[in-house]
């Protein structure tokens, strides 16, 4: 059981990559908050594949129906439920697929955690297809958390060893956030973008595939938000994000930085700006003892290369129990990082709703 | 709200630092399970403070006491309740802190969130101390575990710029684990100790504090364990490690270090060892797809440096609304990370408990 | 919030009267339980109305679409998703009550509780229609417990004055309950069916509505299922049974009758039939402390007659905010108890199946 | 499991009748609310035995001991634990019953649910006992509950045949809630007194128990509070009522009666009473489409006759695995009706205080 989560607002999501469709129901939205449904096709459509080279060629329609929870452009406050319907599925491409367990999917813990009942193909309940109902759910949840005046944005902030700059490193505005949101790689450093793109085009390029980490930020949170053991902002936000395929690592504000650093270099000191409490530096991340202080929300995800490569793998055949080799063929994304930035900002969007709400 | 963690497990926990006791409530064990109250005890111990300069002076008599859902040595499968009672509190030390929100620690969030009614003495909930309670249900989780062949270790991995050895490196096995336990630095690399010992005290010295690193393993899990969306494994452990104070990143596997990698490098390949299914290698720390695969569980947290230090620190009074200088007196711990080692282990213990009943 | 219920099992319902859809997620199935799509749509059909003038003439085509979690004609583990999207909608019937407040419904609550904002065609969220994708996940998880001999079955025990003879009169089987949902009004003495048509039809003639009770058993369950404080075999049947709209009243046993009665009378001895535990009489309906004892579950439930009737009613106007009268036109049920049935046995299925799981 | 409960505010419970201490955590409470301990006390005094020869000459300190959460007089935020030490225990009256089932007890069921390993000593966890942790909290929720103008009380309904008038024949008012929580057998009508003493006195007197019903009215409630599927309400009630020991029924406003009559009869229409919306009737006592409609929340619980009788009973002898005959001895009450007044009360603030807040 699993594929519920939350507090105060809940999300339940169903689906497999090739089933007849997939979707979420979010429980516990506010009523009357008008959404913007372009909007959410906007966002739908940064997380989509087949846009360039980058991706997979795969076409994914991505046109949520809502069933409920939505009269006359508003939220109802009930139960919202979208759906969408899959297609384009090449079903054939996998099949061969069904007893080779490939490298570094759920293929092998899937089949010994459903009894080998689950739907294999196409990653089945693991694809990263399934990221496309939290993109949903996220745009709707940002859009209540703009009423609130609270912003999330993320952008790339590596791919390989190419690393852009941090956001520590600017100032964090509103606009920046909306600029990056229309980049298919968003960066601060725009320059970065050529060498990036080659990095990703090399691997492809060699049948491989390549990771990168991403950096998001949420701006507008008041203080005082979150809980001490055991629902900190920090165990709420990570929650969510290792629910997200290919996350392998997150830290708040510098992180594992901190922890080769001495107490005075990592402690945030407080002063009135004006009526307003701030911090002269803000390492934590705008969490402390699990709670935020007012400062902007920062941290950073690793992401690992996508585990479907065209190489040649060594592997088992569960069906035969002997050793196998394994190419897996058929369009895959030689890099998920710039996919998952959408991804990243809607989980992290479910994930606020809930503390504020 | 947060108190409350847990699926099939549920842990409730509360308390002050300087208020009548702390505890913890575990639901959901199962009965018939005999508890050997020394270990326990020891467990408890290896997280106690005053047993060297590296720690606070501090003592806590850390003695718990069993209310409940034990009886004649052995769980009853209803809620066991554990109760420690605070002592050796010198509450005038904290009480000038109560207008002075010090830095890093949760005193201003903490204010805000509890509109000023919370126990500001020495950190109130957000205390370390109110680890001790989370150590303790840890213990009795690992004895459950053991009793299914499951085990769960820890080394200090880093300590400022010292690095032991990783997990990686050398063979894990169970009386490893029961080794490192003994000591009050657990290291792979004893040598290490003198270094990392001078780099505590060093920055104890010079006011100030460091942090570090720890790597925890969980040894004999089964393949199958755990889910995709939202509850996988590394979400339960990252949720339950983001509860423990000072915890700011966590890695499973290789994680950052796999964002700069290219997939051929990352995906583990499977292969038979007799009728065992295992990978060559374990960059993904145990876990694909949010489930285990049957290897080892591997993780690296990131602990901040305590944020109570002796220097003088710029900070706010909130009862005045102004600006001011703060210097932490008392006794405070150098270093927390060694003390953090069985902490860590103790919530994996929880949260790998809930996964496999 | 409010639409997912569950411990092991989990479910998520969405939807409203006149929207696009109905639907509901089912979390925590075990996989492999191969699922009889027919006896589903049997479910189904004996919960929907225009059967004969006892019910509305309102056709619901309820044709579940299974959009996730089955594959190859079994569960997989995995979330179920089941759609039912809504047709035969005259919303115009029910535009003009927009402002005016049904006695009995939940109309003017429903408004405060979403400020309005909620659908309120055709009663919205709190329609009764949404008792479909109940009885839909009440069908699948039947036979999930039909799988481990577990049978659930109820019988119309009165309607108005008219009463049934009761479970505890006759011998229970598996066969009984079988016959028993293959009746649209399911009676233990087929004799009464007359009698219970004519006062639900004279009722209707009337421009009223009647109410009444149904009486519903679990046989095969076994012994220690459940718990004490807080989650008992009937808190969690009647936290499920007072989802049901016009449930107001439930007892387990011979429940209120109880309350008349000496200790001698009501507690059940215990005997050994060869090695099996039972009792003598089962007043307490199979449950005591909160926990089944293997004597089948018995339990009543109350149901008030139906709120819409055309009768003249006096109410108010929220829009105008002033008293109004009002007739309520279009297609109503004059008896919902009948249909209420299937309704009951779902939930049933739903809650002893999270127990049991 | 099962010791935890609750969303917004959730409790969890410990304890058994002859262990070492029982006791509750609350967690979600809101902060800087005055809490009268005195007034706490009295609750408990009115829940514990003693009193006078209508309930068990056993004693009980129920002495709770607040252990965190509670800071200057007023409530932190932070999970409120107390504890009560067990005292008065005289657990060889009860040593020769771990064998025999107490019929109408959960000894059986507890046995298997738990394997023999639960705490057998006068019932353990299932020991009407646990129910003192019960009112302590629902004394503090009732605090909270009343600093927002919510009041809740009961009366004793009946006793065996004897009845006291309900709640809907008289002027429901707070000092009238007030002032039967002065009295041993809180009725409406004083008279009733006498016949109801004889009538337990009577059936104590012949080595039996007797059972009764219990009235609770929750007045000063907003309209709109309350969920449709699945957290209705009555769903939150009736959960909270059957966790308590030895309640078979629940019925809301005119529940079971509802079902004899006519829709026209129980449709409660609407009227403006200033601008104030009320109805003419409450026969759904408060409550429609399982939210509350602002008229007073109405309902009467179903209690059984205490299943502890000294008469001779047939059993089982469930470690020589065959019939054998038992008498109880030692301390009974022959009617718990009236000392579960104030626990009705105080579940019944526990789970209103979850929906309100």
């Amino acid at each position: 059981m699993s594929g519920m989560w939350g507090n105060k607002l809940k999300v339940s999501i169903f689906g497999e990559s090739h089933g007849v469709g997939i979707g979420i129901t979010i429980d516990g939205l506010p009523s009357g908050v008008e959404i913007n449904l372009e909007e959410v096709m906007k966002e739908m459509a940064r997380r989509a594949p087949g846009k360039s080279n980058l991706s997979t060629a795969r076409k994914e329609a991505d046109a949520p129906e809502i069933l409920s929870g939505f009269f006359e452009g508003k939220t109802t406050g009930t139960p919202l439920c979208a759906v969408i319907r899959n297609s384009d599925m090449r079903s054939k491409d996998y099949g061969k697929l069904k007893d080779l367990m490939r490298p570094g999917h759920a293929d092998y813990p899937g089949f010994i955690r459903y009894n080998g009942f689950n739907d294999y193909r196409g990653g089945g309940s693991f694809s990263g297809r399934i990221t496309a109902p939290l993109v949903f759910a996220g745009a709707v949840c940002k859009q209540v958390l703009e009423s609130k005046r609270i912003n999330i944005g993320a952008h790339v902030k590596s791919i390989g060893d190419i690393h852009d700059k941090s956001f520590y490193d600017i100032e964090l505005s509103r606009e920046l956030l909306e600029e990056l949101k229309t980049k298919e790689l968003p960066l601060l450093i725009s320059e970065k973008e050529e060498e990036m793109r080659e990095t990703i085009l090399k691997a492809k390029k060699e049948q491989d595939s390549v990771g990168g980490t991403i950096e998001c930020t949420v701006l507008g949170i008041n203080p005082g938000i979150g809980n001490p053991f055991f629902d900190s902002v920090e165990s709420t936000l990570a929650h969510l994000m290792f629910s997200v395929p290919a996350v392998k690592g997150i830290e708040f504000g510098k992180g594992f930085e901190m922890s080769k650093l001495r107490g005075s270099d990592c402690n945030d000191e407080y002063y009135y700006d004006g009526n307003k409490v701030k911090t002269y530096t803000n390492n934590n991340g705008g969490i402390t003892g699990g709670i935020t202080n007012g400062m902007p929300i920062l941290f950073k995800v690793g992401i690992k290369p996508t585990p479907s490569i065209s190489k040649i793998q060594r592997t088992i055949d569960i069906a035969e129990k002997k050793e196998a080799e394994l190419v897996i063929e058929g369009r895959h994304d030689p890099c998920i990082v710039q996919r998952a930035v959408p991804v990243i900002e809607a989980v992290t969007a479910i994930g606020i709703l809930d503390l504020v709400l």
